[in-house]
């Protein structure tokens, strides 16, 4: 049996084909699920890396849910907070 | 009969606190749903919004639905593609 471990493609500030080609091959080495995260302004780039993959690489995938959320992460000035999103394909 | 008008803020390249406060003000004026959009880099601004608005702001709202999709514009260079967002938050 197969653990099920969850594959996820973290987005951040390299250029977006980076992230796309990292959810393809995940798809193709036999993933069934990806989830792509990012937070701050990576959001935007994290919508990207969907759309891309799904409208020019992967055939039978679909978006499965696209949650939003908010972390507080400590800065060398104090806590602050940060939106995220998780934006999960699936077979 | 009230018509089924759905109230919606475009997010832009304003502070965040301008699309927060015309959310807030939309639902505070009765609106039972108001949608909040954006494209391209606005898109993590259209997330921050929410979870502003969500987090500090409105009692009893909850986030209904997430969609992103892309989008073909036009520029003086050609068409182009724009990943686009939408939030719907609801009572």
């Amino acid at each position: 049996m197969q653990p099920l471990r969850e594959n996820t493609v973290f987005v951040g500030n390299k250029p977006v084909m980076n992230y796309v080609l990292a959810v393809v091959t995940q798809f193709n080495n036999g993933a069934e699920q990806v989830a792509i995260k990012a937070r701050g302004k990576a959001i935007s780039r994290a919508v990207d890396t969907a759309e891309i993959s799904l409208n020019r690489f992967l055939e039978g995938v679909t978006k499965k849910e696209i949650v939003t959320s908010t972390e507080v992460i400590d800065t060398d000035s104090g806590k602050t907070n940060v939106s995220s999103i998780e934006i999960v394909l699936t077979k």
